[in-house]
């Protein structure tokens, strides 16, 4: 033996084999789940209830009928559907085929579906019965477009809670039923891992701020990651019962999907969120947690005692996200004995990327004051190594003072692996060797961040993302507008509303301001989805710069002095 | 746009970058709960309380230190110490440093000790101040064959609980007092994550039963994997208080230290374990979880009353693991009010591979059946991707009947990089890609694994697999045997049989040893297979180690000596 040191290199000189490497993926997760509990329930939905068993065979069916169907690596597989087993199955499914899931989100419109099948060129479109006119309007745009030689295998999820006839008229067009898709695959399908956990899980659109949706790409060693960690911020356990109230095409919901696997736990489906359904779920399955916007929240706290079944049976623990929840909301929840997680992050981080989490010390505080500190964003994940608020000139981390506003810069294993197809997007989000959230936040002597603003203009209405430039670039189309600039507004019932600012052309009497506002928001109504339509038009000039750049921040603070948009004017 | 299917390698066609790659590592943990949780407390030793900001800064002190020492990448750093707080920093500052760790066994002799220094070529050997003159000896030992160039950086860890003059005495030695040596070292050191998350972690050498022990080597990514899903398998939530019974230098406490470190827990220390220790540390400090093999879990069962607590205060979650626990102590631990979840695993698997999974339709099963039940040893950990239990001879599983017993084998993330400088068992215990863990068991028909037997303590007569545990427990229940041994004997018919070591309640004649010898064997052919039967009994006393554990070798020795079984015997 030589001295202290040497051998130095010996240590590190055993290479990887089959037997101690092998891709991180949640795929195994559902392997184990079917072993370890073959007979929980893994699935329901309605009457229709899966155990993990049958999840898996189901699944490995999905993924030997797509490969039967030549679908795998290098493809994507686009899912049109609500909180329903089909896209839960699609997320392992597609993935075991070698395949990239791509989730799209129901309240788009055609064109906008139109563009995302087009940009991931999806060469297979699994569309829930309700939303098949939608999508079969998208591809009759594509093929408008001059993409007629693009013919994706159209696949319907027929739903027997739902219409007949719609997925009869889905049938008369020619799509194959999902449950007869299934039937084509081998429920014992040898599928196979990836062969590098850095490539593609799923692909998931934006609502980005500039012309065009951005798809970010996940990898399977994100997932992974995002997955085991999931469970811990919130004492989420195995075998939790779990309510789809958040939507799985919102970046997979958030990687519950694949966490759900991990801890062998049961997703309850939900196609539509009523606060009515939401208790009622939580009498019936014992539901122990789930993940809502605010403004799901804000339906909860104000419903009607008699869709409610308080005091609740049992503790429910809630994570939130998406636009700062009210410290009113939070508090309110809390009072009728739900757990408040509140969390913060973006699609191009698999969901969260911070959490408020909660310290021992607050439980003393007075409760206006622990819904202040909740209403935070908090600190990074566990799967997440980096995050900071910068400075961007200088990319220097801004003082821990809860006043200096930064850039809110990620980087580690929970960051996507970029934008698909588009270079320039990628060089920019990266720049500088970190994630651009474009978000603008504090950091609090405590280390907790604050999000204070969005760089890039989003209103965050009812959870939903709507991007004020794309609806400008609408306003901007109708013919009496000149000028037009779109905030965020408060509003009581989807927590943000857009509220546009317009310089008309001509200028109108103050009598006919009103009929000029309906004018407008009728027309957006048949250029947008209903939800991006701004609830407020306020006429006049609008504020600029010496650059001619228009000065949002008054425009925001002329919004803030309006008020909220009251429930009553809905 | 093309047609469906073009575009493929599109979605995967993006490159790793430092925003959204870096090595895995559980070294973040650290940094995150003193971010997080900068004042609860991480380590408790007696009277010594620290927080979670003050391991993080003694732990970066010491990498910091160990760095002005030029210790780092390639080097490693030996600690013998029981479970103080010490060796938990060491598990984060000497990674921190880029070193490796390699935990000891206190209960090594020192010759084995100066085996394992030399073999490992340990730069920095950190001792506690009572095994000080036990480290003394084996570096003495290791200078005397030859190595007296070798000169480790010596440093004694002081612990004000036990006899001043210990630590004097070694620092008349020449020791550097640890407290000292953090001093050197700088509390805001910026260390770094490993370039390469398959750089090794730590070193730790298994208590082999043949010649020379074996240094097991783990990764940063099989250790960060493990740590995440360590809380998984027994719902070990944020802000646990975990005891360590377990021993750290036990193949890094199954990974625990790290662990606490995602879920910002606090570790109690023990110095010493005993019922009166465990009981009061869970009155005293809210302990929730602990880790313990199956002899502490019967101490704890046996205490008398005026050392227990019981009932216990709240519910307290042991992990199991090691020998199979007898289901009379699953019982009766159940029946006190502690939860178990058994597991198994290997130094080679990170800790624990698999785990008992209860299941909710055994809440209904009578208390004997629930104990047979969670006495088995389960399925594989959510950070393994495979275990499989097959025939060496074809690599093929074996039928899940209960029965047919074969090979326990491992793949996957949660697999050790190898063994050091070894080779030849690197080769054979990665044979076929899968690590071989030496161990017999059978497959039942639910999916979980029962062990039966080690290797080495399996009879191959006739071609069948015979496991002696499990004639030495058919040998427990007749009347006349106090205890018995099972080992194999050269047979010229089988190739071996069964040679059972007997030792009698009560002795007796030498005349009557026949007749004794010839019930038993009536006795176990009305019991077992009959090629199970023992073809030889002896009578007389079992061999044992120090600590109770009977030397099968020697009885194995002793067999040789008796040469085969003639043909004509039987």
């Amino acid at each position: 033996m030589a001295g202290a040191g040497a051998g130095a290199g010996d240590i590190d000189d055993l290479p990887k084999n089959e037997a101690n490497y092998t891709a991180l993926t949640p795929l195994w997760f559902l392997e184990r789940a079917a072993l370890v509990h073959p007979s929980r329930l893994s699935v329901v939905h309605g009457s229709r209830r899966y155990t993990w068993l049958q999840t898996y065979r189901r699944c490995r069916r999905l993924a030997s009928a797509l490969s039967h169907h030549s679908i795998g690596a290098g493809h994507t597989v686009a899912v049109i559907a609500p909180n329903i087993p089909a896209i839960y199955e699609a997320h392992f499914g597609v993935p075991m085929s070698g395949a990239v899931l791509n989730c799209v989100n129901i309240r788009l419109n055609a064109p906008t579906i139109s563009f995302l099948l087009g940009h991931s060129s999806s060469a297979v479109v699994m569309v829930d019965q309700e939303f098949f006119p939608l999508a079969e309007e998208a591809l009759k745009l594509l093929a408008e477009k001059g993409h007629s030689h693009y013919k994706p295998l159209l696949i319907v999820i027929g739903d027997e809670n739902c219409d007949p006839e719609a997925l009869k008229y889905a049938l008369s067009k020619g799509a194959i039923e999902y449950e007869k898709f299934l039937e084509m695959g081998n429920p014992e399908y040898a599928w196979k891992p990836p062969e590098d956990e850095w490539q593609s899980i799923t692909l998931g659109y934006t609502s980005g701020t500039t012309a065009s949706p951005k798809g970010v790409v996940l990898s399977h060693r994100g997932a992974y990651v995002m997955s085991l960690s999931a469970g811990l911020v919130w004492g989420m356990n195995e075998g939790a019962i779990y309510l789809w109230t958040l939507p799985m095409f919102h970046c997979n919901g958030w990687c519950y999907t694949w966490a759900l696997a991990a801890l062998c736990g049961t997703s309850i489906c939900l196609r539509q969120v009523t606060a009515k359904a939401v208790y009622s779920a939580i009498a019936k399955h014992k539901v122990t947690h789930f993940c809502a916007a605010p403004v799901v929240l804000n339906t909860i706290v104000n419903a009607p005692q008699e869709d409610t079944i308080l005091p609740l049976p049992h503790v429910v623990h809630v994570m939130t996200a998406g636009a700062a929840p009210p410290p009113a909301v939070l508090y309110a929840m809390a009072q009728k004995g739900f757990r408040i997680t509140h969390t913060y992050g973006l699609s191009e981080t698999y969901g969260p990327s911070t959490v408020c989490a909660w310290k021992p010390e607050w439980d003393s505080l007075p409760p206006e004051t622990q819904a202040r500190m909740n209403a935070r964003q908090g600190v990074r994940y566990v799967a997440l190594e980096g995050l900071e608020v910068v400075n961007t000139q200088t990319m220097q981390p801004i003082p821990s003072d809860g006043k200096t506003v930064g850039e809110i810069v990620m980087r580690g294993n929970a960051v996507m692996k970029g934008y698909l197809k588009n270079p320039e997007a990628n060089k920019e989000t990266f720049a500088n060797g970190w994630f651009h959230s474009g978000d603008l936040g504090v950091k609090h002597p405590d280390g907790y961040i604050e999000v204070k603003d969005r760089s890039k203009d989003i209103i965050i209405s009812g959870g939903e993302n709507i991007s004020s430039v794309e609806i400008e670039n609408f306003l901007y189309q109708h013919p009496a507008i000149l000028e037009a600039s779109v905030v965020a507004r408060a509003d009581e019932r989807w927590g943000e509303s857009p509220c546009a600012f317009v310089t008309l052309k001509s200028k109108v009497d103050k009598a006919d301001e009103q009929r000029m506002a309906e004018d407008i928001m009728k027309f957006c109504k048949s250029k947008m989805p209903a939800y991006w339509v701004p609830k407020s038009v306020v006429f006049g000039d609008l504020p600029k710069t010496a650059t001619g750049k228009v000065q949002k921040h008054l425009l925001r603070a002329k919004a803030k002095e309006m008020g909220p948009v009251k429930i009553s004017k809905l």
